[in-house]
């Protein structure tokens, strides 16, 4: 078992949250570990570069955990992301199952977990990871202000 | 202009889904037509096959529209699936900002349009689409339920 802190993985989604920003894209990034320790998948928003509209950080890092684990269920593995996560993204959490979900930054405006749309206080909603918000906040939500500030 | 009807665009939804279900995925289909009446994707549920829990239908039909157009917003579209979209696919089918979504069969249980989250009705919803439900409801629910009435 590895002793991975939440900060610590927080600054690996917050890598590929900077490298998506360098690219264009919004910068946020997400990272899939296994409750092991061990990292199972990166994923940064590529919706600019791909254009595609559902290329979140979180869908891609999903989509890559799910093909290393070899299961459409990642119930022994957590899903790091600097932003809270929409309610596209929030519902793929549930059907992924993830025992955790760990934010940096909350969004008020596009959330899908503390706002919006709440997805896992839905009754009908399938699977309720234990939610974690506000990690390494500050820096996770600096870097989305600088770039909006940048592109003004 | 082509003159397709919602029923023959439903129609060909309803064959990709019963591909699917023959591959043994749940049964459900997705078109997505131009608003100039031109097939522009389809898409199966793969979710079972690829072990990807986010490989709805809708969402395979939306990420290859959106590779066939060269845009991450598709305005001038339509998408058709045979069941009510849930939650992920509903906001993904607002980012995408389609036209309208033309639906088949209802969810009360994993429904997010009517049902749930009620994703469009979000007072943030960035995109509200025409939405239309219960286009060849009967053909769309029944195949579901033999599908699930032969697994049990």
């Amino acid at each position: 078992m590895k002793t991975l802190k939440p900060a610590d993985v927080m600054r690996l989604a917050l890598a590929e949250a900077e490298a998506a920003g360098r690219a264009g894209d919004v910068p946020v990034g997400a990272v899939v570990v296994s409750t092991a320790g061990d990292v199972l998948a990166l994923g940064q928003n590529r919706v600019e570069r791909d254009g595609d509209p559902t290329a979140h950080a979180e869908m891609l890092a999903i989509r890559a955990a799910a093909v290393s684990v070899g299961a459409k269920r990642l119930t022994e593995a957590d899903l790091y992301v600097t932003l809270e996560p929409c309610a596209m993204c929030a519902q793929a959490i549930a059907f992924a199952r993830f025992r955790r979900l760990v934010f940096g930054a909350y969004d008020p405006k596009g959330g899908g977990v503390e706002h919006g749309a709440r997805i896992f206080e839905r009754p009908t909603c399938n699977h309720r990871p234990e939610v974690v918000g506000g990690v390494l906040e500050g820096d996770c939500a600096a870097l989305l202000k600088t770039f909006f500030q940048e592109r003004r």
